[in-house]
C-alpha cells in the first residue's frame, strides 16, 4: 500500500464557498495552509491559520495577480520525488519544503465566455497558474494529493479521516485522472473559442470536450456500457415525467428536435423511429399536424418519439394519449394536460421549450479516426429550376419545397412524399434510388391511398436513372423536386415530361448517413 | 496595426533538428535567447549566443530537470500587460526584463504511449514546464508570441522578416490558439490514459482529441466544408491510387473495414454503398466470395465500396476492373494487379493491410452533446436457444450465426437473409421489422431466386409480431435466427412450428443506427 501522509498544503480557489467542508479536517490533522489573495482572506477571516503565499515564498506578488504562484519554491515542493534521494538533498540545501496536496479550481473560463463576457475582459479569465499548479500535483500522484473539484471535497475529507491523515494512491491516481481531464476540458475550451474568433474551422489539434450528464443503464445495446455528456451547458430539455432516458431516446429525441428546428415556428410534429422521421407534418392546426404525421406511418409510430413544435393543447393531449408513445416532446405543458399524458404507461415527458441548436460543426466517429463537417444548415443554395414543361402551381411548389426539406433529415437514399405540408409517404436507408422510391411509395399505397392525388416527391440526390421517377408517376405523384445533376437528367427529365408531371432541380444535395 | 517587436526569447525544445531553422533569424534581429539543459548545449555547439536560464534567473536548476523555467522572473517577463504603467513599474521594481517570444514544444508523451514505455517512465514525460510556459505566453498574446509547433518556425521567419523583427497581432493570435489546442490535445491524451489504466470508462470532464489528417473538398454534401481527424497515429489505411478521398468515402471504407474485422482472417467480401453493406461473403474462396457478395444486390453495388479481406489474386483483379467501384480496398496488392487496377476509371485503390480498430469506445454526437459507450464488440454474449420443434442442422447453424453476425452492422431494423455464408438479401433502415423483412425477400427474389432454398434469416432484434417471419417463412426461409424476447415469442414461435421452420434465440440484441 501506499499511502502519504498529508503536512502541507496550497489551496487556491474561486469558489470558496465550500471551504468550510476541508478546513476543519486539514485542521485536525495540522495540516499547514498556504494560500494568496480572496482565497487566503477567506481563510483567515473563518478563524483558521493560514500563511501567505508571498510569505512562504519571499517573493511578493505582482502583476495584479497574474504571477502569485508560479514560484519554483512551490513547484520544487509539489514536484519532488520524496524516495529520491538527490531530491532530498536539493531541497536541503535551498531550504524547500515539500507541499503534498494542491487544492485549486480553475477560474471560471467557460462560465464567463457563456456570459458573453467581452473578448479582452474574458482574457483574464484564462487561469495560468491554476492549470500549473494542478498539472504539477498530478504528474507527482504518487507523492502528492490533487483536488481540482469542489464535489470532491467530500471525498477527501472521508479520505483524511480513514486513513488518518494520509490518502492512498488510488484515490491519488483518481483525483490525478479527474486533474487532468479537467485540464484538457479547460484549454479545448479556449482553443475553440479562439479558433472561432479566427474563423479557424479545422485546426491542427482538435478537442471536442464533455461534461458528463448521466451514466445511462446501457448503450444502444443492453450489453454496451453508455453515458450521455453535453458540450454545451444548457441542453434545453427538460425531463417532466417517466423513466430515465435511454441512449436510444437522447438520439431520437436529438433526431426529432432538429427537424422541428427547420419547421416553420410553433408549427409542426414530427414522429421518430430509429432515428429516422416515419411521419412529418407541418400543419397550422395542432391536432391535423399530429393526425397527419401519423397517419404517414401509423405501424411504424407504435412505439416512437413525438415532438411538438409547440405547446400541447388538451385535445392534441388526448389524442396523443391513445397512441402508445416512449417519448412525448413539447415546448411546454400546463399542468393539467401534464396530468393526462401521465396517465399513460411508460411515458417519457421532455419540455423543449429552451432548446437551441449551437453548434454549427458535427462530428462522425470512425473508430480510430473521425470526420467534421458543417452541419447542414441550408435547404436550399441556389434558385430553384423548373425543367419540365409544366410548371408547379404556387400550392405544389410549396408542397415541393415542404418535401425537399424534410428529405435532408432522411437517412440516404431519401424520397420523401407530401401532400401539402404533411408527408405521406417515407422511402429512407437504402442502397438504390429505386428502393426508396418503392418503399415510400408502397407506404404511401398502404396507408393514405387518398392523399396520393396531388401528391409531390422529393429525393436527397439525383436520380441516376428514370427507373425512380418511373415509380413515382406510376403511383401518380403531380410534381417531383430533385437536385440535378446526373449524366441521365435528359432522359429524367424526358419520362416526367411524357407523364405530365412538374420537376424541380434544387442544385442542393442532401445525403444524410 | 499592433506589431510587437522580439527583444528576447525564451527556447526549450524537445526536437532539437529544426533550430537551424530560427537562430539565424533571432540573430540577424539581435534576440535575446535564454534557455536550458540539451537547448542550451545545442543553441551553444551551433555557434550561437544563449543565456542559460539559471543564470537568468540566478536560482540553479534542480530536481534532475523538474524545475527548471517554473520561475517567477520567467513568467513576469512573460505575464505582464506592456501597455499597463503599473505592471511596467512591478518589473522595473524587481528588475525583470520582457520575454517577448516563448518557443517550446512538449516531450513527447503521445510517442512515448504509442511505443508502450512502461508506466513509471511514461509519468518522466509528463511535461509540465513546458505547457506552463506556452499557456502563459499564448494568454498574453496581445504582447507576447509563442511557438509551440516545429511547423511554424518557417512562418515566425517570414513573420520576422517582413515586419523587420516584429509579430502581427494576427500571427499572435493564431499561434496562441494553435498552442491552446495543443495543451488541450496533450492533456486530453494523458487523462485518456490514465483513465484506461484505471477502468474509468466514463470520467467526469472527456475531451475527444484529434490530429488534422486532411481537409476535405467538401463534407457529406458540396455545400458542407469538411475534414478529417485522426485519433491514433497510425490508420492503417494507405491510398495507393486515385482522387482524393471524399468524406463519404472515409465513411464508407470505416464502414466496410469494421465488418471485414469480424470475419474470418484473410476471408470475405463487403460491398458498402451509403454506409450500409449491400453484399457480404465470408467465402473462402476469392473469387466465389466476390461473386456473391456482388450477386446480392449487383443494382446497388455499382458505385459503391468494395472490400476484401485478403491480398488481390490476378483472376480477382479482372473480376473486379469488371464493375465500377468508387474504392476497392484490399490487404496488399502486387504492383501488375495494381496495374490493372489502376486502367479503371476514377477509381481510389486503399492497402489496409495495418488497418487495426484500437478504439473500445465510440461516440454519437447530436450537436449540442454526444453519447458514448463500448463499442459493440460481442456477437452472442448468451448460449443459443432453439426455441422451435425442429432442429438446426450443423450447416444451418453456421449460416445462422453468419446471418446474426452480418445484421450487427446493418442499420436497424435489420434483416439479413443468407445462404452458407453469403448474404441474399438486406433489409435496412426500416421504421418497422416487417418493412425490412420485405425488403430483403424482395432482394432475395429479384436477384438470387435460386438461393432461397435453404436460405436463412437473421433479425437484429426480436421480432414484435408474428407478421415479419410470416413474410420470410413465405419466400422460403429454413431458418430464423433473433433474439427473442417479445411479449409475443409464443405466437412467433407458433408461426415456426406451423410451417416447420427451425427458429434460433440469441438473447442478444444488435442495433445500429
Amino acid at each position: 500500500m501506499n499511502f502519504k501522509n498529508i503536512k502541507r498544503s496550497i489551496i487556491s480557489v474561486s469558489d470558496k464557498s465550500n471551504l468550510k467542508i476541508i478546513l476543519p479536517i486539514l485542521k485536525k490533522f495540522n495540516v499547514q495552509i498556504i494560500s494568496s489573495g480572496g482565497t487566503f482572506k477567506k481563510i483567515k477571516s473563518m478563524g483558521y491559520k493560514c500563511i501567505e503565499v508571498s510569505d512562504y515564498t519571499g517573493f511578493s506578488q505582482m502583476l495584479d495577480g497574474r504571477v502569485k504562484t508560479l514560484h519554483h519554491k512551490i513547484y520544487a515542493g509539489i514536484l519532488n520525488i520524496r524516495k529520491n534521494r538527490k531530491h532530498k538533498e536539493d531541497l536541503k540545501i535551498k531550504k524547500i519544503s515539500n507541499i503534498d496536496l494542491v487544492i485549486v479550481d480553475l477560474y471560471p473560463f467557460e462560465n464567463k465566455l457563456n456570459k458573453n463576457v467581452k473578448y479582452n475582459k474574458l482574457i483574464e479569465y484564462i487561469d495560468v497558474g491554476g492549470p500549473a499548479l494542478i498539472r504539477a500535483a498530478a504528474k507527482n500522484f504518487n507523492d502528492v494529493t490533487v483536488i481540482s473539484d469542489v464535489v470532491d471535497y467530500k471525498l477527501l475529507t472521508k479520505e483524511l479521516l480513514v486513513n488518518k491523515g494520509s490518502t492512498s494512491i488510488e484515490f491519488r491516481k483518481k483525483m490525478s485522472a479527474k486533474a487532468f481531464g479537467l485540464t484538457a476540458h479547460y484549454d479545448s475550451v479556449i482553443a475553440g473559442w479562439m479558433n472561432n474568433n479566427l474563423n479557424i474551422k479545422f485546426p491542427k489539434n482538435i478537442s471536442i470536450h464533455g461534461k458528463l450528464v448521466e451514466k445511462l443503464r446501457y448503450g444502444e445495446n443492453p450489453h454496451q456500457d453508455g453515458s450521455f455528456y453535453k458540450i454545451e451547458n444548457n441542453l434545453g430539455i427538460k425531463q417532466l415525467h417517466g423513466k430515465n432516458l435511454s441512449y436510444n431516446n437522447y438520439n431520437d429525441i436529438y433526431s426529432a428536435l432538429t427537424i422541428l428546428k427547420y419547421l416553420k415556428k410553433n408549427q409542426g410534429t414530427v414522429i421518430i423511429k430509429h432515428a429516422n422521421p416515419c411521419g412529418v407534418s407541418s400543419e397550422k392546426n395542432k391536432i391535423i399536424s399530429f393526425k397527419n404525421s401519423l397517419a404517414c406511418d401509423p405501424v411504424s409510430a407504435f412505439g416512437g418519439v413525438v415532438a411538438i413544435n409547440s405547446s400541447i393543447s388538451k385535445n392534441l393531449a388526448l389524442e396523443l394519449k391513445k397512441i402508445f408513445f416512449e417519448v412525448i416532446i413539447a415546448k411546454g405543458f400546463e399542468n393539467d394536460l401534464l396530468k393526462i399524458l401521465k396517465e399513460k404507461k411508460n411515458v417519457r415527458i421532455i419540455d423543449s421549450s429552451t432548446f437551441v441548436l449551437k453548434n454549427k460543426k458535427n462530428y462522425l466517429f470512425l473508430g480510430n479516426s473521425f470526420l467534421t463537417q458543417d452541419t447542414n444548415e441550408i435547404i436550399f443554395n441556389k434558385k430553384l429550376k423548373i425543367v419540365t414543361k409544366k410548371k408547379p402551381t404556387k400550392n405544389q411548389l410549396e408542397s415541393l419545397k415542404f418535401a425537399f426539406h424534410i428529405c435532408k433529415f432522411v437517412k440516404s437514399n431519401a424520397i420523401v412524399l407530401s401532400n401539402a405540408k404533411s408527408t405521406i409517404g417515407i422511402g429512407s436507408g437504402q442502397p438504390n434510388r429505386l428502393d426508396s422510391s418503392k418503399i415510400a411509395c408502397d407506404k404511401a399505397l398502404k396507408f393514405l391511398p387518398s392523399k396520393i392525388k396531388n401528391s409531390v416527391a422529393a429525393s436527397d440526390a439525383f436520380f441516376p436513372f428514370a427507373d425512380g421517377i418511373e415509380e413515382l408517376i406510376k403511383l401518380g405523384v403531380s410534381a417531383i423536386i430533385q437536385p440535378g445533376g446526373s449524366v441521365n437528367d435528359k432522359e429524367v427529365i424526358k419520362a416526367a415530361d411524357n407523364a405530365g408531371v412538374v420537376m424541380v432541380f434544387t442544385e442542393t444535395r442532401h445525403f444524410k448517413h
